[in-house]
């Protein structure tokens, strides 16, 4: 298998883009990608986007991205896992550049959620569950969180100050972020105020419903060092797994076998541990997620999630910082770009880029993104190599 | 690159299933494959479908189909380039395979259109075609599709009657076919006498709206000789290409540039010309289409695919043998389904075990998956090894 760097990254700043579509966004994330690698070579594209279907009445992005990108007839696929669609579209240029099918892979992933009202756009990620059991029933997304919440409550003694900290936190690194949606700063009062969606989790518990897309490019690690004009950052680990559909399908709510299995594989490949990564974005769909990941991928032991937030451990300053971008909850989560932006960040960290909120020891990267109630997870382990 | 063997293929009967849901259909053709394969080990899945969104209201299908067949926490993704999905979700496998990452992959094609209503089902299929520019102004793909077929019957003096040949021809195949959705024989009479959709394509012209599922499981030739359960089936060539959405922005209505390219692409990977080639599935979801397809791929001179097709050129006994499954006319066209279903025909005829619609001479098929209005093409070359 060939090695892989990224090479390019673009993005814009994410919010209720209402004068941009769909296809404005994909095309304004992978025109700054090029930019900034330098280079407009593209041998294949994968777009991941969970459902311009539902939200925009296209499908066929495989052949619209290309076309407005001002690269018709360039070989395309649009890839899906809901919200883990972005990962994947990584994963699959990787793929795509690993088998030597391509050299130049560009991956971008889109949503853009504010076509539809709030309500509709609650209902359409509620696809990402399964429609028969779960969604027709009535319960989405921050239902079925919220259930997750209240088990790891109970069984853990996590609290809601815990969970609150983890929004206070994101907010504070997306407030270093100029392209997040929300960069407001929040206090632990103001989450824990804020209008009740499904107890236990708050408004401000939630990600946001938000327009946006990001971009990278890849090459082979050859090609990388003949280019030059970044400092190299290799993706050195991927990890791909699935689980149930439906929550109460899982042995354990609170186990999510995905992404172990997922963060197994990926730190396997890149010949790592968990001890290795120095930072991490992961998806903080809701508060009680990243506290569950965090669990889940060994960072911290099962029910030390939320007191390791609360001591300030995955802070910018902290042992294992996690969303330095501000996460879905302050930079946004239009679904099908996340995953992707995850890599912007990680790449922006470990070229030493990243600004007010570059941390000192950017090493080794990972990125967690994730799709339903767990349904399906991404993991990349990204490194700087000098 | 490792080189790709097919070692199992599955189907179901087609049709209007109404007491089957998308995650049935999928996992029955799924089954059937592994059992045909007589190995159930699966490294990863790669799902082709067009719009669970619009159809079922189920996205996700990354994580529900390894889910229901069994096979929970196997990497997954579903992949669509509107009608094309099939095919780009072979091509995955291979992908998969040919980077190392996998060594069993297997390759779902899956739609369920019956659960909305035939206008629903048109306008979901609609939103292959550019919406903004195309399907809200109202044209949808009868209405793109009539446009080329009358301008071909200007330019080229393409006839009603040669048309209708198409049409003939696929249900005298797909009469042969136990798995076609509509295997009745039909007169050239009774296709030209069919109620009119869009001047000139009348029903009889048109694909239907189908239910159904097909699956291929793609493995390394090393492990098929191994395996040695079928004769050998090699994948040698794959191309995909893309080309504008919009119908109205092609340099010239007749010409289908993604085709072509994808053609150039899978002939010079498995190092073969047209003339190489026994015969083909292709994507003749109007009786048009299949005219226009067989001249891009060069297997007849721009505007001899309607005198060829009245001709016998392209029937069961002809030179050329396109369909030999019924194509998507008889056998159906449950969209996701179709590039896989066609792969699934190939190998049955390499294999020899085609019965009744056996060709006698069949080392080396080819198949052509399309969506849209020809925006994205995915073509592969299959051959018989011994």
């Amino acid at each position: 298998m060939r090695d892989i760097a990224v090479i390019g990254i673009g993005m814009m700043k994410w919010g209720e883009l209402w004068e941009k579509s769909i296809r404005d966004l994909a095309v304004e994330a992978s025109l700054n990608c090029l930019a900034d690698a330098g280079i407009d070579r593209v041998d294949t594209i994968s777009i991941g986007c969970m459902s311009g279907g539902i939200f925009n009445g296209q499908e066929h992005l495989a052949s619209m991205i290309p076309d407005y990108l001002g690269m018709k007839n360039t070989p395309a696929m649009r890839v899906e896992s809901a919200c883990a669609s972005g990962g994947l579209a990584v994963r699959t240029a990787f793929l795509e550049i690993a088998s030597g099918m391509s050299d130049y892979a560009l991956a971008v992933g889109v949503e853009k959620m504010t076509d539809v009202s709030g309500g509709e756009a609650t209902d359409g990620l509620a696809t990402a569950a399964d429609q028969d059991y779960e969604a027709f029933n009535g319960i989405n997304f921050p239902g079925l969180y919220a259930l997750m919440a209240k088990a790891h409550m109970h069984r853990y003694g996590t609290t809601r100050e815990q969970m609150a900290d983890v929004a206070v936190k994101n907010h504070r690194n997306g407030n270093l972020n100029p392209l997040a949606q929300f960069p407001g700063l929040m206090t632990r009062e103001q989450v824990m105020n804020s209008v009740m969606v499904a107890d236990p989790l708050r408004l401000m518990d939630c990600s946001p419903i938000t327009d946006g897309a990001a971009a990278v490019l890849l090459t082979t690690v050859e090609e990388a060092k003949r280019l030059k004009k970044h400092p190299l950052v290799v993706i050195s680990g991927i990890g791909l797994a699935s689980d149930t559909i439906q929550l109460c399908q899982r042995k354990d709510i609170l186990k999510c076998p995905a992404i172990e299995l997922a963060g197994q594989k990926a730190l396997k490949m890149a010949g790592k541990t968990i001890r290795d990564i120095n930072f991490a974005e992961i998806h903080d769909c809701f508060t009680i997620s990243e506290i569950m990941i965090m669990e889940e991928l060994g960072i911290v032991e099962r029910g030390q999630g939320g007191p390791a937030t609360s001591a300030g451990h995955t802070a910018l300053d902290g042992k294992f910082p996690i969303n330095t971008s501000g996460g879905l909850k302050s930079k946004g989560h239009p679904v099908g770009a996340t995953g992707v932006a995850q890599i912007y960040e990680v790449v922006t960290q470990l070229r030493g880029t990243a600004g007010k909120r570059q941390l000192k020891n950017a090493k080794v990267g990972m990125t967690q993104n994730m799709g339903g109630s767990g349904g399906s997870c991404v993991i990349h382990i990204l490194e700087a190599k000098s």
